[in-house]
């Protein structure tokens, strides 16, 4: 997507320099646009972990191309493919809920364990291929997401469509397009007038600091507002439908997404405002039958909740402390959202129940995996 | 309450001086404990309007106190008593959620047409008044709340009792004890363990600044946590039962409170936790007949949402800003929580249904104005 008007992906192989990726370092955002670079595990282990990458399909493209630096590593010190376990082991637990994480590492490490030589042009290859298929994903999910866009527009001829996303599941959460927001990317180049309230997704902000950075960047007309506010948009009318990423979506449809996310589902249910989540096939657990139950949540540092960063007008960057210096804080990191508050699943092959037969309906292969 | 072991109101006539108000102006808390007075109508005005206080209780307080030192200065300018409807009118415009603001203003103002002289003393005693019953209002909510965490902890002994609140209903917000925090304090002071999960209430982040801060100076365990985990927390089973205050009781029981009320109440719902609402029976507004659709919402200023303020380190109280700078922002201060959400009403006459028969149940004088 456009970069103060320039096409820009999230993560790629440095022109010229093959031992290097480059990804956005998004803690600066929106205040600055700051490449990277990442030469090494270490280096892609810290973006994860350290949330300079965030968003499930990124974490899995880095995770990817992090077993990519291992393994010229590998090759470079004369280390054995038990170098490139270990690494996969790190990478895994470098963040817990997504599942494209250990999705990704598992996809390069099989290709890796049944190659004998060439590990790290192997790495390349499988990793550019998951990039290019996220790329892919993300288009067709905008693509099945649309309709429902136009749908509201049809029956609304000369107002907006309004709607709102939580946390970023954009194109900066992915490589390219983004989840819940390629539908309006589509929507958008196809000249329906669309507006976006924008959660600002406490405690991180990913929304007020990327997703309205990235929208305004598309020129894409949208209001932040307070996690707080959506419900009472929502009671007004003010809200046409609702769409969200997914960090991991278990068999029977129950959704883990960025914490508050829970909050804007009841909030849906409640007003009849349709709630839709989009997600990439990779952030499927099939194995997981019961989300609410199963998935594991992240608890991040209390310091996210208690100390906050901005800009400062003449004074660049600034970190505030927003709480009594003696208060506890607690920072769960996500939340799961039950199907039966989820009016429809958004993936790459189309649209389906957020349920094991409307999962398995597009994704007949997995049936062979009984719950 | 205490403030560093002391004990202190929000407001009072200062010693000595009959001329002058203190309060603490509560922008600067919980970095420094700040008192300022009001010598004037426009002070007063000014403290409301901006918030140096807030909280419907303490509203009302002030502007009582308000309409005293503009009679001090009709007093002193030989002003007639149009002077006093007019400081009631600029007073009542404030603020427009709270009902509490309306009600303290009629109440004074029937006071003063019924004088002939000796004004300012007239809307001194009525201020007072106004003072000393809240006081007395906020301790009943807690000795009648207090009942509803005796018979958790009774069921749970060996277990500490997990309240969630939402912004601040707390002494801040009212004279002394406050509303949802009564029944917490008379709960510590009974020896029942008790935890309180605090919301940090985007975009004042009054939970974080100010219900963290009282909190801690009474000693009771406390934990901030984003608006957006509360749900989360109860679908874990940590939440044993929410308090909140209200801006405005309607007739049919509907409740506006801190935008995110609602959020919280559906939550609730949900996952079976019992919802509370502490209120003063001054907030009902016995007139509206339907909270959801005649309750006015006030819209603050977009700087609420797109700035933040905080401590520091090394530094002293700093703003930052949180959004992309072409990004724009909606502030809606309330929302309504409808009475199907709500376990009951907590008043400082017993707890009712959240509904027009419990509520007159309670407040028998009231059936003589029929809706």
């Amino acid at each position: 997507m456009l970069v103060e008007g320039k096409p820009r992906r999230t993560i790629w192989l440095k022109p010229g320099d093959p031992d290097c990726i480059q990804i956005i370092d998004q803690r600066a955002l929106p205040h600055a646009f700051v490449i990277e670079e990442l030469r090494s595990l270490d280096d892609s282990i810290r973006a994860i972990r350290d949330m300079h990458v965030r968003g499930a399909p990124l974490i899995g493209a880095t995770a990817a191309w992090g077993l990519y630096l291992a393994a010229i590593q590998l090759e470079q010190e004369n280390k054995d493919i038990e170098h490139l376990r270990h690494a996969a082991d790190r990478l895994r637990a470098a963040r817990p809920t997504a599942v494209n994480l250990a999705w990704a590492i598992s996809r390069v490490m099989s290709r890796l364990e049944s190659e004998v030589s060439c590990l790290a042009a192997a790495a390349r290859s499988e990793a550019e291929a998951i990039v290019e298929e996220d790329v892919e994903i993300c288009r067709m999910i905008g693509v099945h997401g649309l309709s429902l866009i136009e749908d509201i527009a049809t029956r609304k001829p000369d107002r907006t469509v309004n709607i709102l996303t939580h946390c970023n599941a954009g194109w900066l959460a992915a490589v390219d397009w983004g989840t819940a927001t390629s539908p309006v990317y589509q929507a958008h180049a196809q000249d329906i007038s669309v507006h976006v309230w924008v959660d600002e997704t406490r405690p991180r902000n990913q929304g007020a600091s990327l997703t309205a950075w990235e929208l305004g960047q598309q020129g894409i007309a949208h209001t932040v507002i307070v996690d707080n506010a959506g419900g009472y948009l929502m009671q007004k009318g003010e809200v046409d439908l609702v769409i969200v990423g997914s960090d991991r979506t278990a068999r029977n449809g129950d959704v883990a997404n960025k914490i508050g996310t829970y909050l804007k589902a009841l909030a849906a249910k409640d007003t009849g405002v349709p709630f839709y989540v989009a997600l990439p096939s990779p952030s499927i657990d099939w194995e997981m039958t019961d989300g609410r139950q199963q998935i594991p949540i992240e608890e991040r540092s209390a310091d996210e909740v208690t100390h906050i960063s901005g800009y400062r007008e003449h004074g660049g960057l600034a970190t505030v402390r927003l709480t009594p210096s003696g208060s506890r804080a607690s920072n769960p990191a996500f939340d799961v959202t039950q199907a039966r508050l989820i009016t429809a699943l958004i993936t790459e092959r189309g649209l389906c129940d957020a349920s094991e037969s409307g999962l398995t309906g597009l994704f007949p292969e997995q049936l062979k995996f009984p719950a």
